[in-house]
């Protein structure tokens, strides 16, 4: 018999608007398994390798913004899950994670596949229950169908991120035969009503006062998802208030308006006094470009931080004031109370932008084959509407020095992990029928190519590979690449390349060794297909560090008066 | 610069006996990486995929008795070492996990690849210290020095297991133009001496009083390492004194006078009287029969359980006793004090191993082709000095059924995971130039197949896959194979085949289907080669099934008077 506490965790689950849950195979989470399965309201998948089932989850949850389910079986199963989970945890996505365990007194008792599973995920998830174990009283029915309410609002309060239930369950775990699942009709529910935080009238006047000595305004959003009204005010800010925007690629905020070259001349120490702001204010989450990052640290301007919980985080270790309310709605204010900023100031960004923008094609255009040329090319004939996904490291890096782009960009820059790239994206083709471009080096490719391994059709996945068969990012500071151990223990050269995978899943691939293969490669690339298609570029390590250099100086002698 | 007390680090794990570390690359661990790769007495070896890489390292430490040392960088990475750090806890085995971190300032200021490090691996880790990450003072440089020493110490100390040390890094990473790294020719160390902990003769007297009230004494040996010295006693203990040893294969102490074939008959309740004992005594760690655990706990027998340090589980639900000294001693005591026990409790044992080792084998061999026959054809043609390393759930149950062994048998039973088989056993192949037999199931297979990434030769390596295209135990168990979602959500059929796999890495390859083939397949599969070899078996999961049920019918049959 499958207890009914656990069709009742299912039931609230989807009335609480989960409506995907990723499985994995396992006995002592088999109750769970065939009530997720059986209820008529949520999409199951399964996958094997729990690494993968987690960042598929979370590729998943990105998209909807809400929270997708998890499950697995008892024992390391869980530990699987845990890169995922990391990744959700400061890249801000909802999930319920369920694992299914034995009971306490069988914990740590050399009877198989048991860990210690409360709390084992530790900081990085908002909180861990425990599901009771025995509902031998009406109080642990009530208990259990609390934690299903809370955890599951948890998950989705800001800032939402992972939630975990750790589910004792006792045999049987299967059905009795012919046992009907009863699915409550109205399970019990409780839900906070939408609310949002406001700045005080008074908090806004010495705010309004702060800013009338505010001459030279930056804001730098951090990483979101797209959002079409937060740019639209930006985009005011800087063409009518002189603001100067500067955002990175995972910002998803990029436009004409704002400076998205930065990362070729923001390094420069020389330009660091023209450039230089009064104050900065910044919101979303993480920034990438490391040379911002830098030059902030540097300025001694003042920096505000938007988060509507009134947490931050001191990235540019100048933090002086924290705006507990959301982006949309203090930028909008602003467009109405801030003065004019500092024309030469807006100019000298804009400047330095539109010197980049003009000579960097040309730069690309006659460089030597390389991923740098390559993903130039290549860029501009990836759909507008496709998602694209950006691995960790170099894929973000090279995008993010190639300026504005109108896709959605998705990146795991939580914990800027390689290690779930190839999952997150399949995730992401699970929620929508546009495309889903993957961007990816060939160590976070083969890295989690277990991505790949399920029962799903990916037809509108495109994976182009930037294969040159090492970590190349280490050939590209100047540390490791002055070590003898460079290529062993740095780079760590490895030889696969894609074509046996392709074949192995069944995806289409192209190997692209010059710019004429690519150009051949990329004619079809994004034609409807029933499988996923593969673009490997295969480039040599050290080409792609010359030229980055290369690139890198010719820029600037474009760039200096 | 790499700060000097990261050499020290280094120095104190080679006097210490540490003689291997697996790195995984990043720029974070760059110095441990170099002060590693640049240290005269230890090997140092690269794997990029974490998970595997700590894996790896298990499979070395269990072979070796040393401990392993294990370099990742900041973020995410450790979250990937995790679920071998767990099955390293429960299966005892030494590792020293040293994860740089960023200095605590940085920590989750969104500043890229940082999570919480401290603590992480919660209570799977013997202890987690933290490195300085400031030699201001002298007390700092005395304080990573005893943190090294405590560290190893902790890690050897029985029971073994793993131990954590976070280091935080600053920058630089990487040594300056020309710097030579000085490791200190006798770093400052402390060792325990060797000790052992001994019964008083109270207590020596009262155990003989209470053995002379036993007439039916069972000895049940846990998973353990090959000990000949144990294997003599215990055979002793069984033909002299009528003492029955059930032995599983993972207690790697099987022999002609101990019981190895009970997984046949011992659920079978109508036997229970016969063979039930006064007095259970154990030692080591897991059991893998689920029948012989069953039988335990229904029985009324007081149990022993022999652990120096006077630690146990109550695996059986009878403890009584423990016996806090090691196993070798006590069994060599009891040879000489224990009285013969009841010669019709220990002939009815033998009477159905004996039954049961004649009736397997033509039961088997007139059966169709199956995992289980062929397993059972397959097993002696494996050289008595290769490893044996079981995969977890189906490989090691057939080869429980399959009765004594003469190899050593490896198996990851501290979680009974699947999600490291090819990984260990990769280990394994490091410290040997024996052959080393991995045999596995497909979902096993895959799930880790990031074991054969990097570039290490392993020709001694031999695979053994049995494909039956799903995780085939769920259609073995009553519960799931009733159930409509079987094939979807418990089997998780999965199409591939181990061909591409071995194209890809360069392995010998050869597909047996039927007996026939099985027959050619195995006839050079042993012949040194320069690369690793798969033999895979491919059969159907429902005829899997099928043929487990008959055996066992027949085996019965056989075995009922």
């Amino acid at each position: 018999m499958i207890i009914q506490p656990i069709l009742d965790l299912v039931a609230i689950c989807a009335k609480k608007g989960i409506e995907n849950v990723i499985l994995s195979p396992g006995s002592r989470c088999a109750p769970l398994t065939l009530a997720f399965a059986r209820h008529p309201d949520i999409h199951s998948r399964t996958i094997s390798d729990e690494r993968s089932a987690a960042f598929i989850a979370l590729g998943m949850a990105q998209q909807l913004g809400q929270p997708v389910a998890l499950v697995c079986t008892s024992g390391s199963a869980a530990l699987n899950y845990y890169p995922a989970i990391a990744e959700a945890f400061f890249q801000r996505v909802p999930l319920l994670i369920l694992t299914a365990d034995r009971p306490p007194e069988w914990i740590d008792q050399w009877d198989g596949q048991t860990i210690y599973q409360e709390d084992v995920f530790g900081k990085h998830v908002k909180k861990s229950f425990r599901f009771p174990d025995t509902f031998a009283f009406e109080e642990q029915v009530w208990h259990a169908g609390r934690i299903a309410n809370e955890a599951i609002n948890l998950a989705k309060q800001f800032p939402a991120g992972p939630v975990h239930i750790n589910i004792p369950l006792r045999e049987p775990f299967y059905p009795a035969e012919g046992e009907k699942f009863e699915f409550p009709e109205h399970p019990r529910e409780f839900t906070p009503v939408s609310s949002h935080s406001q700045l005080t009238e008074e908090s806004l006047k010495h705010i309004k006062n702060r800013l009338s000595e505010v001459k030279r305004l930056l804001i730098v959003p951090g990483q979101q998802r797209p959002n079409a009204q937060i740019q639209k005010l930006l985009d005011q800010l800087a063409s009518r208030q002189n603001v100067v925007v500067v955002s990175d690629t995972i910002s998803n905020l990029q436009s004409e308006h704002t400076i998205t070259l930065h990362d070729h001349w923001l390094g420069r120490e020389s330009l660091h006094a023209e450039l230089a702001p009064d104050m900065v204010i910044s919101f979303g989450q993480s920034v990438i470009s490391k040379s911002l990052k830098q030059f902030l640290r540097k300025s001694t301007a003042s920096h505000w931080h938007i988060q509507s919980d009134g947490q931050s985080r001191d990235t540019f270790q100048h933090l002086t004031r924290i705006l507990p309310t959301n982006p949309t709605e203090f930028l909008a204010w602003l467009g109405e109370n801030l003065r004019e900023q500092d024309q030469d100031f807006s100019q000298n960004w804009k400047n330095l932008e539109q010197k980049t923008a003009a000579a960097l094609p040309t730069v690309l255009e006659s460089s030597d084959f390389g991923e740098y040329p390559a993903l130039h090319f290549l860029l501009k004939k990836i759909p507008a509407e496709s998602k694209l996904h950006l691995a960790n490291s170099m894929a973000v890096r090279y995008v993010n020095l190639l300026g504005m782009r109108p896709q959605e960009i998705i990146c795991n820059r939580g914990t800027s992990g390689i290690d779930g790239s190839n999952s997150t994206a399949v995730g992401c083709t699970f929620t929508t029928k546009d495309p889903v471009t993957l961007l990816t080096g060939d160590m976070a490719f083969f890295y989690d190519r277990n991505a790949f391994w399920h029962n799903y059709a990916l037809p509108n996945l495109r994976i182009v590979l930037l294969n040159n068969h090492a970590g190349g990012i280490f050939r590209l500071i100047d540390g490791p690449a002055k070590q003898p151990e460079l290529e062993e223990f740095f780079e760590t050269r490895q030889k696969l390349n894609a074509s046996h995978l392709a074949q192995e899943f069944g995806f289409g691939y192209s190997l692209a060794k010059n710019q004429a293969e690519l150009q051949i490669a990329l004619k079809d690339f994004y034609e409807p297909s029933l499988f996923p298609k593969i673009l490997e570029i295969e480039t040599a390590s050290p080409k792609n560090a010359e030229i980055l250099k290369l690139v890198k100086e010719r820029v600037k002698s474009s760039t200096v008066d």
